[in-house]
């Protein structure tokens, strides 16, 4: 945006310095009074730009409608069993269930459609497709259900918990829309304390926007990360990892200068 | 929108009459000068605007993402039969069709989700239901084939008549969503010429929007009603429907009588 106010002051100054002080004009939209100084736009521009607004806004509404008519809804979510389901899920690995892990039905046209690791799956006559269960494992049940509702409305209820679990599920299953969104999620509730676990998650599920986002708050803070007690056990289990933190900090340090002292010699 | 540009004209009017032909401000968008008379905005709003456009078009690209994700694509559109389906649609009065008709196929899940008429039937156990077969009278193969593709993926490629084809199955299945859509483009393509045919159309498909629209037409042109050959007909063949055309007229007719002689009395 170029905010060209101070372009008048060229050829009438005095003049200008004068008027600037007594005429004022009267914005459409504060209803307040401003000075040449403090101009906008003309009230053209701001009868397209007030247009354009309605126009963006009509989209939105339009938008809104088509993802309600897309996304599946059986009645109150997560609670009847949808109908027509032919396969179920099972986390498998759910220490927090005392007794049989609880199947979550679902659709395999679903399935296939929103995950290409669910499409191969099924469509090759591999066991889950045979049984109709697939086992899931390293899950809890609310994150499978979590997961499954996802693919059917585009929604999720996430805390930082959940979060991480699907975004792990979301990378694991190729679900592109949800790692995106637990991605925004987690890289907005980060902060310098868990800016070195984050960064070690981001790094084994494949995570570009969230480890981009840790390792540059990681490297913002530099005098004080070796102090950190997340740093020497990241040290001990995975050198290879700090490693390339330094890597980082070296390149931005290389690439900071070069801007500071540009070649001057072809 | 209130244009507040000319109650600057009370107090000081001989002094602002002269500063207005000399003092002008530049406006931050188009970069042209302008006078008071033609002030939009001041800075701040100016600025609040931008922010406000920036935000509504990232929500714009976010809900995009979202029907792109939400909508079932399988590979090139209507052209590969989707894996899973469980059930077919067919046009059973295509006369189009020379030898036997093409069969659709769905899956019952999709079906159910985005028409109550569809999940009635297939929920219980009517003949569709155990045949795996629905049979859709008086629609063409490619209508159907639309119809079906526009549950998958909330698109369609309108003409005219394909727009009223679609908008008799929105009606019958109940599909609100794809009614809308079809009565938006038919309203922007109503035309004096068609507005009786249309009326009759949007009568006798309980398409309110549509019916509006065409009788708004209609009585914008009463002069020329009993002229057309379309009049004549639906007069021969549905007075009923031309009744309501004339008390609309008349009521049309009382209300602007009523607005342009309020009563004075209690």
């Amino acid at each position: 945006m170029d905010f060209g106010g101070d372009d008048d002051d060229t050829d009438t100054d005095e003049e200008e310095e004068e008027l600037e002080t007594t005429e004022t004009m009267k914005c459409v939209s504060c209803k307040e009074d401003y000075g040449s100084r403090d101009a906008g736009t003309c009230r053209e521009c701001y009868e397209e730009a007030s247009e354009t607004e309605e126009e963006l806004k009509r989209e939105i509404e339009d938008l809104k409608t088509k993802v309600n008519f897309l996304r599946f809804f059986w009645g109150p979510p997560l609670l009847s069993p949808p109908p027509f389901a032919d396969v179920v899920l099972v986390a498998s690995d759910d220490h927090s269930a005392a007794s049989q892990p609880v199947p979550v039905p679902a659709h395999r046209a679903v399935l296939a459609c929103r995950s290409p690791v669910f499409r191969a799956m099924l469509e090759n006559k591999m066991e889950e497709s045979l049984s109709g269960t697939i086992k899931i494992g390293d899950v809890s049940y609310d994150a499978l259900r979590n997961f499954v509702n996802y693919l059917y409305t585009a929604e999720a209820c996430l805390d930082e918990n959940m979060a991480y679990d699907l975004l792990v599920l979301a990378e694991k299953y190729q679900v592109k829309h949800l790692k995106t969104y637990c991605e925004k999620f987690l890289v907005s509730n980060l902060n310098w304390e868990s800016s070195i676990p984050v960064y070690a998650f981001a790094h084994q599920h494949n995570s570009k926007n969230l480890l981009d986002a840790a390792l540059s708050l990681i490297m913002d803070n530099m005098e004080k990360l070796c102090k950190r007690e997340e740093y020497t056990e990241l040290v001990e289990k995975d050198p290879r990892m700090v490693v390339q933190i330094y890597e980082a900090y070296l390149s931005k340090q290389v690439n900071t200068a070069a801007k500071k002292e540009p070649a001057t010699k072809p």
